[in-house]
């Protein structure tokens, strides 16, 4: 299925800049690469009270598994299914490393003059509901591809295994406010920085 | 070096407990386990502006390496130094789980009356510190060896490798808030709850 499919037309995130919305209890987040090897920072808050968010400790604790696909839940810090993955076309995700920062850039990539990347835009989009950056954890890094040497545990990050139309749905246990970018970071992005594309469905798959 | 050449004296952590303490820049925290294969969650936050918190996908970001040791930073959310590991005679500790619940003990282990666990046992703890339970992140958990497959990204929780004596010597980089724990899940201390002991000192290595 093509964007152009969605019932309710879909959403396009720039290179490098990100978003946030709200979401409702049993709508479905639809997340496309339109172009391919593009990366998305997904965060999600629980919106009736904030201080509940998506956790990565929590989710690959109860999964015993790093890489998550097609029916696994994503948990919140209180041990609450926040999102459900109830569709995937890539199967390669990353929930180790958060949203790349402008510290990042300066001490990964040694840049003078940083990019704020997925953190700084992250922020800049939760603002107006209330959610400071201290608040932003560990993201769901929807198409990054991150190896880990399982035996020197070295973290790689390779190019994304998203191909152009690839996309991945997931299904709201509770009502939420989604953070989302378009991922800044060269690296993460085969070094190229291109769009995301995002819809809201009620329903999924959609009927014809 | 055993505990009892410590300058200060040490002090003990019973099975399946927690405390909270203050740790001062430049100070050094050696926490070590005295019986073997007994794990000790770690959480450090900024004493002066507890939202800054330590943070296991800055810190394996910056390593690129999920296995930390001596002379790795550990990092806060906002991408300062907290902590550095100037001693480590293991060599294998994990920062991708969070502490184990009574959540934890109910959806992995099935438990109908679940312990409170380090999550629970850290919440008590840091409580004076006007720290709350969801400003609880991953923790950085002392000697628990827990291993990826590279291929399929399956995690396994294996028996510590820390065998009676072995410790691992922290370095403050900023005046802390450090919880710490000897952990409450089965799996990680290979089916046996036993204390952990630490000391904060004012130099490392000891002198004479």
């Amino acid at each position: 299925m093509s964007e152009a499919h969605s019932a309710c037309g879909h959403h396009t995130i720039a290179p490098r800049s990100g978003t946030a919305f709200t979401l409702d209890k049993g709508q479905f987040l639809v997340v496309t690469d339109p172009q391919g090897e593009q990366v998305a920072d997904l965060l999600a808050f629980n919106r009736g009270d904030l201080d509940e968010v998506i956790s990565s400790g929590r989710t690959l604790d109860y999964a015993s598994r790093i890489y998550l696909t097609t029916g696994d839940p994503l948990y919140s810090n209180r041990s609450n299914v926040m999102l459900r993955i109830v569709e995937d076309t890539v199967g390669r995700h990353d929930f180790l490393l958060t949203p790349c920062s402008a510290d990042t850039f300066r001490i990964i990539y040694g840049d003078a003059e940083p990019h704020r990347g997925c953190f700084g835009n992250l922020a800049a989009a939760l603002e107006p509901f209330g959610i400071g950056p201290d608040r932003i954890p560990v993201a769901f890094n929807v198409f990054m591809n991150v190896t880990v040497d399982g035996h020197t545990g070295a973290l790689k990050v390779e190019p994304p295994l998203s191909r152009a139309g690839d996309r991945i749905v997931f299904e709201a246990m509770q009502d939420l406010v989604i953070g989302l970018t378009a991922c800044s970071a060269l690296q993460s992005n085969n070094f190229a920085f291109k769009p995301i594309h995002y819809a809201v469905e009620a329903s999924w798959p959609l009927r014809a």
